[in-house]
């Protein structure tokens, strides 16, 4: 299969970096094809602006929506943003790999979104009716594809646990599982999560790479996350509220669009 | 008193840059001192990268947790975020203006973050013992200072309630209310959103505003939200795992750090 792995480490030499070439020595070993995305080699534009739309009238006001419509559907966006579209189109599986910086995605990646997930492509697409409400959440242009999240976090599991102080990992997570990769269309899976990553010594590493593989080896096979699909009856439309009587007793928040 | 908004928008002419120039007037009529960080204007460096840290030595692996303590440290920070650091510490209240894009902010005020919260200055400071767990989470470089998100967002107030299919606000923007603005000392108020932020006319803008008037007007009297401090007996040290009998029936996950 074909996987593309968007990496935002600025030091190859880091923990980011050996796990980056263990996951493409693992994958290509099982016989998979891996492309990387790596954001700081590449010098990656992180903030979207208006040289992201180089056919817009110059001196015009910008407005991002329209604007990004326009590029995508007439073939006026920058090469680097094409080059990256046509990767993730490419892709059965993308592995967005990252340290959690102030309890997200470092900005370089958070840019990469930003620029390539265009109106017209990843958003803005689908019928708006009384049935449907556009191709989002579970429908999209990503529909049929897997995503996984591979990350380093320098604090302690515990920290992120269910009554930990940082807040849960899957709850901090879910504007980027559910809002970034669920939204176009991802069937999403569990993030693989390396806490007290200033901490890991050769021995450590070995136990954690052993685990990152037999992630690896269930990326197509393991079962997603169950987020809600948004046109199979779950929500309301126009307001897109959970239908009563859905969610379980006692869920409250971003847990109640697990099914 | 003194207020700084980091606005984070690449258009003047936009909603955005009106409400912007809305709360400088707003805040300069109420006699108070306003400095605008406007990131786009100022060509912000939104990835944080080896270049921060010009006294390290060439070739040499980037650490960059290290690094940044010994630039503050040792004063060899580049001059925009010594600049950046000098305006948040002048400052006694801080608004981050920004487009809700993606379910967070933009990269390129990400990046600010990234850049600007150095270790030894937003984290990295305090005692570790079995009392206290870091200066954080209610204490920090920030204590005493107030902090506020103005944004806007593309979709409906009902996609961000309690069930909507977005998730509630409050819970999308708790890794930054929380884990950016509270874990350095800021008292955060609650955010200022404005819904379907595409359809907004000159009647409904007179609207807005008039209601952004008023929460500037409290920005020094409101209560803040109630997250638990860390090290005020809420918590285990050092697991920070909130204490059993915390947290309300049926409060959980994000919610169960709010008193």
């Amino acid at each position: 299969m074909n996987i593309l792995i968007v990496y935002a480490h600025p030091e190859p030499r880091s923990l980011n970096g050996a796990l980056r070439d263990r996951m493409v020595a693992t994958l290509t070993a099982a016989g998979h094809e891996v492309l990387v995305s790596d954001l700081y080699a590449q010098r990656w534009k992180a903030a979207l602006d208006g040289a992201d739309f180089p056919a817009e009238p110059e001196g015009a006001r910008l407005r991002l929506i329209d604007a990004s419509h326009r590029a995508f559907a007439e073939g006026t966006q920058t090469p680097d943003v094409v080059e990256e579209q046509r990767r993730l189109l490419w892709a059965d599986a993308v592995i967005l790999q990252f340290p959690l910086w102030w309890f997200s995605m470092p900005a370089i990646l958070k840019g990469w979104v930003e620029r390539v997930f265009a109106h017209g492509f990843a958003y803005g697409v689908g019928e708006h009716s009384d049935r449907r409400w556009g191709d989002r959440y579970g429908e999209g242009v990503f529909a049929g594809k897997r995503a996984m999240l591979v990350l380093t976090a320098g604090g302690w599991a515990d920290h992120y646990a269910e009554r930990g102080i940082n807040g849960p990992i899957d709850d901090l997570l879910f504007p980027i599982q559910h809002g970034i990769l669920f939204y176009p269309g991802f069937s999403v899976l569990d993030p693989f999560v390396v806490y007290r990553a200033e901490r890991v010594d050769e021995a450590r590493f070995q136990t954690i790479a052993a685990d990152l593989d037999r992630r690896l080896a269930g990326l197509f096979t393991e079962r997603p996350i169950a987020y809600r699909p948004q046109n199979h009856g779950d929500y309301e439309i126009p307001s897109m509220r959970l239908k009563d009587g859905l969610g379980g007793t006692g869920q409250q928040g971003l847990r109640l669009h697990r099914a």
